[in-house]
């Protein structure tokens, strides 16, 4: 190895630990060198707006950053392909996020770690300090105890609560899916979809995907098909399990049309692809290493589109697509929540953009002379700056057209 | 008035609101506009910082933001001179105290603003919270909980927690108190000292001066003098109750060379002042209104040495020469606590640079000709440059001596 060239891992350590330790930094966004800018933002003229939320604790979203704060909070027991390293160790990935955060949606994130004792704890601690923040993203949470941490903190608190790793995941895959499925001249409604992997991913994309239409899931996880005889399901999975004959991937892979790996690497065999119907649509999103090798898959199969989670592949499903312009359209729109309708609108924005004219300064950006809607190219790129207003403002709109009607209903 | 000129309350509102609202924001403190760049801040890179983190806990401080970052944590009970305004309308404050961290010694803080249903609930939420930071700031919570928090807090986080009302106020108050002594020729261990309101601070301070030496304490409340045969007093002061006949301030003040309010506007009467020894030191710390206006007191007594906690009259108090500096010094030398032995080295360090000769630029930025050790400079001004340096080196030196003498004692 050549001395002038550091490893890759030695890039990333010191990326981290240079000029000085860690990616955030606190800025002042108001100007604070003279005693006089000072008396403003500090006593006395600090209470003046203090009074003003006292009186109507809506102004803290004209006084405050609040409404452009969102916090990143994890308690470290499902990080990256890493698994249960704690709190502290999961800092560097939370500081990652809130990077992209402001990098795509110019969003403040506080990242913030949680060694809870328990889940009652880990729920409290953040319902306390949700006054801070003007909606809440919860990362790197294990299942089962992410699903019931999310549901109740969406009951407790009245701002946007999110967890990624379930919904970010569902919206970035259904785009890719509504085109996919349109390439391959499929409908939703009827296509035969298979999921391999039911953890929270998996099932969150599956309860999307049913919420859009899809009629015919079949979720298949380490033991084989989720069906009703089955009495190793838990509660959370209850409405995903299907009456069906079906007992392994390979009896639910006969002619199926859509496979949906969120799974583990090479877990999809050479021949439950070729089991499949024809123009059949194959995500393998295990990371990073696929349930099969899209040059592997596409050698056997050319009638074939497909995705991965990975940028050195075509077609990569990746979540900063989605998390940034979902929570800058859910903030600037107030919302009380992240609703199924605003995923839903972000997955149409996002698999409409990608059917656009795309910009040669995006195709720079990537380096390429060519990029259109096709096989190769069925959700845009990470780094294509049309996406902040294009799904920042459909989910902006849904929120708004929800409020309006929830807002109707009370009278 | 002129529609021109904005009324002061205005020109705080609009401050905080334009051109967008709060004081605050998050910025990416390394490069991360290339998908290589991103690639290093997150997946795949990010991975190598994890598991550094994982495999040793120390590296927090090498890889991520962790040991810049303080939290000013709050629960809104006890805001300026407010009161109990709750968790949300507290924020303009903590943002604040935040931008002062900042522009005094560039430490990044996380505003947290912390609704919770008990004291218990609170230190909970600040342990499990814990992990995300380097230090924690607690900030205008109501005595007498503020004492609870704060104690349990330092047993259970091996980080400093320090309350600001509390112990920032003592520590200036003890600088500016050396000065004054110094002055009027006067030993802190023979002075008869009596305060006026035993609340938080009053009671911080007596305790930090005792440490440093002095003897003759009086408490004064409400009430009158806090003595042994008082059966209203609780737990938490009963090292300040002192065996005395005296029973009224006006008791206590005869003959004292030295009277520290913080209490209320015009609490010291004039015949009080009148009471006290020759050359004596009256700290009247009320706000805005001080327990007696320099005016009066300066005309009554000409051998008086006085400060207060406006910026608009000598000798202002201000907790901005202490909270800053002790964080620099408290972090850079990654002290498991905030002791009492770096308060008393920060309150020397401050009470030493106002005996130092003022740079004729910190003379230009109070717009004044002359500045120097006096009865009318006792401490040092809030926009002078060297306090970073002087106060953070004080500090950070008597921690790593601290430290080096607690690693000797376990072997």
């Amino acid at each position: 190895m050549n001395d002038k060239q550091p490893t890759l891992k030695q890039q990333a350590l010191d990326y981290h630990e240079f000029p000085r330790p860690g990616k955030l930094s606190v800025e002042s966004s108001k100007p604070c060198f003279t005693a006089a800018e000072l008396s403003l933002a500090y006593t006395p003229g600090v209470a003046e707006p203090v009074r003003e939320i006292d009186r109507d604790p809506e102004t803290a979203y004209r006084y405050t950053n609040k409404g452009n704060l969102v916090a990143v909070i994890t308690d470290g027991t499902a990080v990256l392909g890493l698994g249960n390293v704690g709190a502290l160790a999961s800092k560097p990935v939370m500081e990652g996020k809130a990077v992209l955060f402001k990098r795509f949606a110019d969003i403040d994130v506080f990242d913030i770690e949680v060694t809870a004792p328990s889940v009652e704890s880990f729920i409290e601690t953040v319902v306390n300090i949700a006054p801070t923040f003007g909606g809440i993203n919860l990362e790197d949470i294990a299942a089962p105890h992410c699903f019931r941490i999310e549901r109740e903190l969406r009951e407790r608190l009245s701002i946007p609560v999110f967890h990624d790793d379930q919904h970010g995941t569902a919206v970035v895959i259904c785009a890719a899916l509504i085109n996919a499925l349109e390439l391959q001249n499929k409908r939703l409604a009827r296509a035969k979809i298979v999921f391999l992997g039911a953890g929270a991913a998996g099932m969150a994309t599956a309860r999307l995907l049913k919420a859009m239409g899809a009629t015919d899931i079949t979720m298949v996880n380490k033991a084989g098909v989720l069906h009703k005889q089955r009495d190793d399901i838990n509660e959370d999975m209850q409405d995903l399990v299907r009456e069906t004959a079906d007992r392994t991937l390979a009896d639910a892979m006969d002619n199926a049309d859509v496979f949906i790996g969120v799974s583990a690497a090479n877990a999809l065999p050479a021949e439950l692809l070729m089991k499949m119907a024809a123009n059949p649509v194959v995500f393998a999103l295990a990371n990073p290493d696929p349930e099969i090798l899209p040059s592997v898959a596409t050698q056997l199969r050319d009638d074939l589109v497909m995705a991965t989670g990975r940028s050195d592949f075509p077609n990569q499903v990746n979540n900063a697509l989605c998390f940034p312009y979902l929570f800058r359209g859910a903030l600037d729109a107030k919302a009380p929540q992240v609703s199924q309708t605003m995923q839903i609108a972000a997955a149409h924005a996002l698999a409409e953009l990608a059917r656009e004219p795309v910009p040669s300064s995006v195709m720079e950006a990537y380096d390429v002379t060519e990029m259109q809607f096709g096989k190769d190219y069925i959700i845009p790129k990470p780094f294509d700056p049309r996406l902040l207003k294009h799904v920042s403002d459909a989910v902006f709109q849904a929120s708004l057209a929800e409020q309006a009607e929830q807002d109707k209903k009370l009278g």
